[in-house]
């Protein structure tokens, strides 16, 4: 891994990337190769930043890089949506890194700063899936090119909003599915009569394997399976400690049953958060899927390539 | 109907029933044969009631009735959980309306009133499923006596907590299965991401269909349909006002595809607030499953049958 947040001599700043979502706003000082130099974050995410001040938001983590570097901004997530600084349309699947590199939208940056900045949004991918639906993703398709997946690839990226993703020939997403998990359990963990019998800061490592099995066995019982979370609490069957986890399993048991009835691909590519990769995994192989992990990094290496294939790193060493 | 709001001459008040759900405190004045002389309801219910001040709370709404008619009190629903006023053990299935009048919770409830109050609150039911899950319910299990269902019929019970239940001889409870169908619809239209584009306030019965249709083809795919709500409004596919109707179709349609892979038997009885059971009514006749809906009142009659055979009507006519 190449990477270390502390600056090695001679390692010259090229490309300011953010990774800016729905809560965070995360931004890295990339030097040659895309080697990370700095990062740093702030609670600075789309729904986060009050009044649509996003100019605020960015000079406020990261004005002094851009001021001493004078490098390019490059920009992945839901920034680019709707609810975003500007929106940047969707790309149609199947789509590659050049066709979103050819397909920047250049934001201008309100500053006092001498220069001009400019942030360049890479757009999100739309898909018409063979259900009939609608799907879309903002981040995840730079990390899909970050993670530089052979053809025939298929990629797990879990989440609020997780994204199973198949990949093609030199990178292109050809299609890909939306499951509500991760939000799903945050619902309810935080809302719902099962938070009530629930204790946090536990972990039980059985009980998220008896929801996964249980989510694994009939995804198309959740709503009724998600009760037992509340009986197996009524009933003394689990400790108020072990029902988070007991949830979890079931909601990612759940997932994963029902990809398996859609049709995957082994092994699985895991791509985002350690500890979450780490539970999808231990799913996944209950569910007897073999699954390998990509290395971290892969959204700013993804930023750093489209940022590549854009030209903006040319136009900066000019 | 036997209802009426206003008393008619003669009618001497019998019972006091007690609707005593999470929510919501409902009372009714009952006079001979069941007959609804008078109806009340206020907020407050299990958990609306500050401090356990359940005493209060139900001399608050109907302390008048108590102390004019010297009747007896039966109560059935969330009120005989632990988070109640006093659990009442569950029964289990299979269990009947006279297993249930003769297990009825004694609770003393302290007042300045002259004579002594006692609420007689109904046991609730556990079963354990074919799937070996645990369920629970309080207060469906009233309303099912109260609907009088010959042997051998399902029953469908919409709600927070939707209820499918088989019935056997003699009005037993034989076998229960709970949906969290209406807390999810509740979680996601007000605090998930799905909410932002909802507008509320609309209509949608196209919508609702669509939404149906798409949960009875999949349910196994629940996680991944839900997002479709929002990829329909950020596509422009359904307006913002059709957004909720037909995230209420999805979740109604999945919890029907689901129980029809578990089998139900038709004609399914129809138990609950009228507009609810209108939805599943629909949704019911687009899986192309026949449904027949029970008479309203069903929770006061099934409330009346179980006091009667608890002996309580006889000693209050002593």
């Amino acid at each position: 891994m190449a990477e270390a947040n502390v600056p090695e001599p001679g390692d010259r700043p090229r490309l300011i990337a953010l990774d800016w979502g729905t809560s965070n706003l995360r931004a890295s000082l990339l030097g040659e190769g895309g080697r990370v130099l700095d990062a740093r974050s702030a609670a600075g995410g789309v729904m986060a930043v009050p009044e649509r001040r996003f100019a605020e938001a960015l000079l406020a983590l990261c004005g002094d890089w851009i001021e001493a570097h004078h490098v390019p901004l490059i920009a992945s997530g839901m920034i680019g949506s709707r609810q975003g600084w500007q929106e940047a349309p969707y790309l149609e699947c199947p789509a590659g890194l050049a066709d979103a590199a050819a397909r920047l939208t250049r934001v201008k940056v309100d500053s006092t700063l001498a220069h001009d900045i400019v942030l360049h949004i890479v757009p999100g991918l739309h898909v018409v899936g063979p259900d009939g639906l609608d799907d879309v993703m903002r981040g995840e398709e730079t990390q899909l090119w970050g993670a530089d997946l052979p053809a025939g690839r298929c990629a797990v990226l879990p989440g609020t909003h997780s994204k199973w993703a198949w990949l093609g020939e030199g990178g292109q997403v050809t299609a890909f599915q939306t499951c509500m998990t991760g939000e799903l359990f945050a619902l309810l963990s935080l809302h719902s009569i099962l938070g009530r019998l629930m204790v946090p800061g536990g972990a039980s490592p059985a009980a998220f394997e008896q929801g996964v099995r249980l989510g694994l066995a009939a995804p198309d019982q959740l709503l009724h399976a998600l009760f037992s979370n509340r009986t197996a609490g009524l009933m003394d069957r689990l400790p108020g400690e072990a029902l988070p986890d007991h949830l979890s399993g079931l909601l990612i048991g759940a997932e994963i049953g029902g990809a398996l009835r859609r049709g995957v691909v082994e092994p699985l590519a895991l791509i985002g958060d350690e500890a979450l990769c780490g539970r999808y995994e231990l799913a996944l192989s209950l569910a007897g899927l073999a699954s390998e992990r990509v290395a971290a990094g892969a959204t700013t290496r993804g930023q750093w390539r489209v940022a590549a294939a854009a030209g903006l790193l040319e136009e900066a060493a000019r």
